[in-house]
């Protein structure tokens, strides 16, 4: 109820603070069976982490993961997956600055107001440090998808725009640029970009496209739980994630339906695919693809007037090292969710029809 | 798991295809003692009803909710609260056209692979008839919720756009046309877009927009179940949804950190609300405002390709009565789901300090 | 939340007051293609109605169920399967007399408690009626379960005992006589016991065994969800139980290890099964068994002093027409509820491996 | 799913094997603000732990929880609760005899069937260590429910019973000796009787009785979620609980309705309590009580024959170090279970009503 767990079948349930002991998770569904490639899971942990290239927090945090439980012989038992991130690099003297102030368009004044206690050192449970759990559980969410393809690129920052379609697009060249955009002259323009915002001691927004390829035809619940629902949410769950929209999105909400309505193959695809590959909720075997947006990082080099906790207004001076654009290290972030939601799809796909 | 759910302490569980016996459903937790406006859960209903004006189907359907368990002398008892709208005036056969086609952009093709069996009589249960029951209990929501206001309208219908911001319309004019949008100029022009859209047998989609005023802080939880997280579920849960964003949305990631910060007033309001009246995934005691993508319906009265279900591609003639843009209906849905939202989270509000 | 609930992925949601319009409920989560009799779903709705004897209640009730949705020429459709039973023959005027009271070892001063309201009507929700609708989902889900086989059976009155180990038992005997004991000596003497137990206006308590055949090995979850853990919820959660044991049980306490281990066959049987079919919290591929205890009936046709909402003690005489002993009419509820923990789990096996 | 999770609203999931890195958990939902007696938990694992006393194994578990998360400065936060207990002093090697044979009346057998794979290493997740964690999340329930007292003691060891009703006993004395039985004459023949059993490298069975004092009225969820049913699937989830009954149990099978009913009082209260606390599922105010049945510890210290992975019958030589009896080590157990599903139902209430 809390709000710390997600998926149904495939179930994280996360826990921790940016700076406590550690920060943690259990998976509770994982089919026993799966041999683990730890490697590809530490290079999913090595996409997210912080001072990996000059366009992100040059923060130094390891994110080395250690498995507790429900791995025996490198392969998954059934049994759930307890695992942690120990905070070995915070320094928690680096937030008392903070410890009486509410900044601006950050978490703390709402979980004071919440809770009646708040962990004020670094955004507490608010930090995005705790989607590297999450990218621990997509890692092994992907493994167990198998040949389902997940790719995840900057389509935008700030006004500058990747307008190629997807189909336009080699995936391959995503990881051949510290973006992670894989057209290399708008790659460029936007690492200039954020190296000027990040001079100016401030941030900027941006947009992450994602295309799942391979999924196969009947995923995805009718009603409530569409497959487009639970994507949207997961999107919606990570920090700083403002809007979704998936197939023709909110340009679909301008079209007439005999522009829109895609045609059928004999084979049961479609000529064109503005749905996006979900029809009703439950995926078609079309590509699915979605544009998630992600506001500017809160966190400001700059003098800001904030609030502090006996209603006076004062001067904070923002320090420490944040990223400047949160989209490219937020990309094995949107992987690891949309990984996540077709797991828990895929489980429950299995015990649907009776023959 | 299935999908037909939507909530956790206030719960809602629905039924029903278009043309079986009945739709309806069970709202599990809605707390004892709530006496019922029945009159005002009617209103509800008939704003969601088809055949309330030129410019919705013409189909004639009752929406007469019957409830059959759960109130006693008019107030709620605390135990779950079944109810039913039958289907008394859908006729079966007008559907045997579509017995062994898929309609393009329908659910039709997506249904029968993951189920192996189709109630092909109007789109079964993914028809926008479910929808009706989510009325119903959004309207008792409502009523739990007292002081919060939610007030849905037309934002768009094409590329017709009301530019004011929410703050510069009277929400009281929402219901004074047909397309309910609060700016009578282009509502007029709204109008008059969906007449000649319907003349030439086609759709169009549209925009809803979304305000929820008087909502106290510290609704929502955070990490997965984010207030918007939960907020952006329930829309795309919605027939036709292709997107949805909160406060400043897309346009938030073409911003700078400098721009997009609300700084603070000495009360704990804020002076701009680009935030949306949410951080952290929990409610800041400022307006929360969203915008919901619909695309055009996808039956359109023409002649289209189609695929049947013995792989042949055949010409189908759409026929019946259908809505020309679904946008006027869906503002009552858009409406309900929030209220279910809200009423979830303000149960699970009351068990979250100790003290 | 609220508890009207039962089950994961094959789930039974309950509605209804003995006096209200309807009971009913939703069972969502049914795979589809399941080809259903009706006659079979009617069947067991005959075997927990009233009146169906002379040691029953003479309560007339029809217990007709009217299915609503999610079953499509015959069969189950994927979709919820909505259903109800009318309350045709309530005679709401028979309960004035307890309006105001709270009747000895009922849940009218809990529920009054709790709620701070109450449909005095005949026990309103808390009423045995409700388990009807379980009966409804039991038959569904022995449908499912296809070989599995449930047998339920009258194992005590009183202090009057089937002492015969289920194996020495003849099952298709159980519904030869009208306490459902299949050893028709003990059974005459139940039956003898229940008729002087009525004649005095009294009430008597039974206990109710059940043996399961032909499950498969490896159903049930471990640690928190282990099969008997759920079947024994299920049992407890019936009006009336006050106990549950299964294998060796109560007796298993006293005894040594090495009496209680049961030896493994080459097959991966066992000699002995004391420990009921289940190790580990999953099903072994033995026979599961286990034992319901049944209090005797609160209302007596006798004067009885109670507590009225005022805070007196008033003298109250129970009239209309109640069972003597509920355990004939709980043998399908039981089996009801035993075929919904194992649909359930049936449901959950499915996922479990990878490969 | 997977059944590692317990509680709705204060949830606990667990994960780890015996003989893992570690075992731990996760509680979800713990309100903020309370402020932990790390004693008072610390003191639970203690009557938990091996090694307390002669009468229980001999094994060395260090069993200090570390806590992970959501906790700042000593009081809860509202967020996660993550904790571990590290598996320092166990060896693997120990457990190489039983790498291929599934041991009689334990789950190596149907795990290896349900999974596919087994962590062989001491009963891996199956394994009563898993329970520790429940000790863990049960102190710190215990500390949210303040003023509600929960006393669980030994009444039985094989056939030796304490017969005194738990009125006549003094909870004080619990402790006063190793098989926390409070009647210190029987609690010496059961320690007697423990010894000669574990002489012949045998186990034996017993009961624990468990009494709540100071509950509220109106706790417990009616139809499935009855307080009882929770009760008692949280009692038959512990490890070798074949039994559960509470209030009058199976003896109240055997009663006739007239000497079962409990009479008012005028102040709520009643005269008797065969009830046990609870009308339809819900806390009356009155004690609860009940009663659990464990069966005698599979793992003998004597020659056994056993199934092998190849489907040989071999012979087998228990070794290691093993409670010739869990009775007194469940203790800590059974009180923890009923905190957490105490503590489970206190946050319900809390919006219940709306007035």
């Amino acid at each position: 109820m809390a709000g710390n767990s997600f998926g149904k079948l495939f179930k994280l349930t996360t826990f921790g603070e940016s700076h406590g002991v550690a920060i943690g998770g259990v998976i509770d569904g994982c089919p026993s069976g799966i041999k683990l490639d730890f490697e590809a899971i530490q290079l999913e942990m090595d996409r997210r982490k912080p001072g990996q290239s000059d366009i992100v927090t040059q923060r130094k945090e390891s994110d080395k993961v250690e498995f507790l439980s429900g791995i025996f012989e490198g392969q998954t038992t059934g049994t759930p997956i307890g695992f942690m991130i120990k905070n070995t690099n915070q320094k928690s003297n680096d937030y008392s600055h903070i410890k009486d102030v509410y900044r601006p368009s950050h978490a703390d004044y709402t979980y004071d107001q919440k809770y009646g206690v708040r962990d004020y050192r670094g955004g507490g449970r608010s930090s995005a440090r705790e989607t590297a759990c999450r990218v621990v559980a997509g890692a092994i969410a992907k493994q167990m998808l198998k040949d389902v393809k997940i790719y995840a690129y900057t389509s935008s920052v700030g006004d500058l725009f990747l307008e190629k379609p997807y189909q336009e697009l080699e995936f391959s060249k995503i990881e051949s640029n510290t973006v992670r955009c894989p057209d290399e002259t708008i790659a460029n323009q936007m690492i200039e970009r954020i190296r000027e915002i990040r001079k100016q001691g401030d941030t900027i927004g941006g947009t992450v496209t994602c295309v799942i390829q391979n999924l196969p035809v009947g995923l995805g619940e009718p009603v409530f739980d569409k497959l487009h629902a639970e994507l949207g949410k997961a999107m919606l769950s990570i920090n700083a994630v403002k809007g979704f929209e998936y197939g023709s999105g909110f340009c679909g909400a301008k079209m007439k339906g005999s522009d829109h309505n895609d045609q059928f193959n004999a084979d049961g695809t479609t000529k064109t695919n503005l749905s996006g590959g979900i029809q009703g909720g439950i995926s078609n075997g079309m590509d699915i693809y979605f544009r998630v947006a992600f506001k500017p990082v809160a966190t400001l080099i700059q003098k800001q007037n904030t609030l502090d906790n006996k209603g006076n207004i004062v001067e904070m001076q923002g320090k420490g090292r944040h990223d400047p654009c949160v989209v490219p290290r937020a990309i094995p972030i949107v992987e690891a969710m949309a990984a996540l939601v077709l797991a828990d799809y895929q489980l429950l796909r299995k015990q649907e029809s009776h023959n």
